[in-house]
């Protein structure tokens, strides 16, 4: 909630004893306090309206007492009464005041102020007139070392964050930017399929830049021949990456190592070798074999070992590609054997006939049990990619889309799309939820490129 | 895919020959294959192209072989291959045909068609020529019933749709129309929180009529006296469900009878005993106790089942509401005891701090376990309606949405917002979907009202 607190001057007096009144406060003077001192007293304004107040008085020169700190109830919990408190805390401070005495009948308040503020409890003292709860008769004594809260304060809330981040779903912690991937081509759509699939070198430059400029950072390279027959012949990938470094050079360029075809790990490796400005930032490994429609897809366990031990020779980072629980298992163990670490990208991808469901149960116990330190994209198959990448967004993960995956723009599948309609359609759904997209140079930072 | 099927041409020969090559099935004529009959042949067409093909010939009155089923290999896996067996065998059938006969030498068509059509192997026999794979000599001979295939079939078709929408996820099983539930006041949202929330009777009318025409086809309401405080009288009720019935006649209205304020049986079941025009179609029942922040909502078992009893006696259908997984086992205990029956609908609200959180794993842990025959929608408190609103889009669930939960439109909490607005977004989101909204005459028919 908007909000603002400013010093109270003589003419809210009547606002203050308003916001007073629900509470039983408003009776001032009285024997329970003394009239209002403008010099010591905050108010708070939601629209212009004064809906809180605080105070305090001075002691002695380094003890003072508080006052009067009451919202009108329909803003209880809205973290005003927190900010009026924090502000007067925050003044007897610089006052020079060294210890704060409350006294309340609540034990609601009680509860807050010791848990919030580290007060101690100190005495009882008999009421002396009507103020406050009508059948408690006695005030609850509370003292503050306010020099030592004010020294660990800091702390603290730097430590409140940090667990929210750890423990809370998103958006109560907050969204980090959105990446983009996008898987361009893939091995299965041909020109006859669609028109809209890029196959040449040419093509996939250009749909790679379309892409990066509505908002994706990573591109996920296949290569095809002239007769659009997959490859994994280098040069292929060398103009491509070369190219789009010259093009859009914060672009992240993740070449396939895919073995779909039944390829030789000398095939499947031989894009890890290009150096200089045609080394991919990254390299797909699939981290076990599973059926596709097609056939099999056969990742044995040396094969994911000797590629994921080829791409930390040469600096390249896995994009980790899980269909399936037991997959994680092979993540934890190449990790386990220091042969990938730090930050891990997985990409999860879902609905096949014969791996993980395209369920959000699924995906939410797939992405729960990958190891410490990841960052996580989801995709779908076919009509599955919308709702995959939707849930991805909401739970905070990250987004691989693109023709690879799915050739319609509907699940009617009456019309078919093209890389750069389905980024945009991703990032109109991350704007409704009000998260932002990552750029490639966040990215790279994010990923640690 | 979009694709039509036509009888085949004289002029498609060629095009038909080119299908067939891929396959070494383009020697025609041949030992293995006669001159094409244009009266027996059919060819498959996307966007204008001839890229699959399917035949037969009679060998007597009643029985028929089938000939050169192909499309070229890029379109396996698309359906199109089934649509011209199809074909063939209803133009067969409608000929007279009981029995056919199919010659195969590749083992994945061999399965293919045992699978499908239920095929049997009756013999095999040798090749006469270089004709389909190189290194098989032999025919496979299938059989199919065609008699008691066709009789079968639209069983076969239903079962298995049928089979789809019980086990699989959406979109592969259809999405049905999303129901929008609008909580439209509640109990804590006052005029000084935001000025948009519509508090008295007139206000809650108009607020109801503009999110029914935004396309929410339920309210949920509570009432205000004119100071704001929640009330349970029946009047405001009466008044506010008597006029919307007049104003729009299939919007479904939900009274609240929560116990927040700690009332009795009585106050919260004021509200069943209206009649006529002023009867709620349904009504709230929390199924437990719970903390808000504001403090305990009690539900006892005694409550719970009282005012069920009472909602079964007057033909009100209950509003389910669960805040965690041990409010689903009160459902059932319910359901058990024929208090709740047929179709039984859920609101399942996340998000608040002392009961389920609102993560996708949660939500689809929650929904999961729902009894048969159950709809439900997901709210989330706050921050998170907005997330659990789009979780629930995705996995075939329904929408609760509302100031009720969420006075604000961003989670950075900078824009307060209003019910139409609200579900103007929602409609927005799930239109990025292709998921459809229910109109009230929907929604009264899923929910059998």
């Amino acid at each position: 909630m908007e909000f603002v607190i400013e010093k109270a001057k003589p003419e809210n007096r009547s606002d203050i004893i308003d916001v007073l009144a629900p509470w039983n406060l408003h009776k001032i003077p009285s024997p329970e306090a003394l009239e209002i001192d403008f010099e010591f007293f905050f108010v708070a304004k939601v629209m212009g309206k004064i809906i809180g107040v605080s105070g305090y008085q001075l002691l002695s020169n380094d003890i003072a007492e508080t006052r009067s700190l009451a919202v009108y109830p329909e803003f209880q919990g809205s973290g005003i009464g927190k900010e009026l408190q924090d502000i007067r805390l925050e003044a007897m401070s610089k006052a020079g005041i060294k210890k704060v005495i409350t006294y309340t009948d609540r034990q609601e308040t009680i509860t807050w102020y010791k848990k919030n503020y580290g007060y101690v409890q100190t005495g009882i003292t008999k009421k002396k007139s009507d103020h406050g709860l009508k059948d408690v008769d006695i005030w609850t004594k509370l003292e503050l070392d306010l020099t030592q809260y004010i020294n660990k304060k800091t702390i603290i809330v730097r430590d409140k964050l940090k667990y929210i981040e750890l423990n809370e779903p998103a958006p109560l912690s907050a969204y980090k930017p959105l990446i983009i991937n996008v898987a361009l081509t893939g091995m299965v759509p041909t020109k006859r399929l669609t028109p809209y699939v890029p196959i040449s070198v040419n093509e996939i430059i250009e749909d790679a830049i379309k892409v990066h400029d509505a908002g994706a950072s990573i591109v996920h390279l296949h290569a095809r021949d002239k007769d659009g027959v997959p490859v994994s012949d280098a040069k292929y990938f060398e103009i491509i990456i070369s190219t789009l470094r010259r093009e859009r050079p914060e672009l992240i360029c993740c070449a396939t190592t895919s073995g779909r075809g039944g390829i030789s790990f000398e095939a499947r490796s031989e894009v890890l070798h290009l150096s200089g400005d045609a080394k991919p930032d990254m390299a797909s490994l699939t981290l076990g074999s599973l059926n596709f429609i097609s056939g099999a897809s056969v990742n044995s366990i040396d094969m994911v070992q000797r590629l994921a031990i080829l791409m930390k020779e040469k600096n390249i980072m896995p994009e980790l590609e899980v269909f399936d629980t037991g997959m994680i298992n092979m993540a934890k163990y190449l990790e386990r054997h220091n042969i990938i670490c730090g930050v891990k990208y997985f990409n999860i991808l879902l609905g096949n006939l014969n791996t993980a469901p395209a369920t959000l149960r699924d995906l939410s116990h797939i992405y729960s049990s990958l190891p410490d330190n990841s960052i996580w994209a989801a995709a779908g198959l076919g009509d599955f990619q919308l709702p995959m990448n939707m849930a991805a967004i909401i739970a905070g993960g990250n987004v691989r889309v693109g023709l690879e995956d799915n050739i319609y723009y509907d699940s009617a599948r009456t019309k078919l799309t093209t890389n750069q309609e389905l980024v945009e359609r991703v990032v109109r759904v991350s704007n409704e939820l009000g998260r932002e997209i990552s750029t490639p140079a966040q990215t790279r930072k994010i990923l640690g490129l």
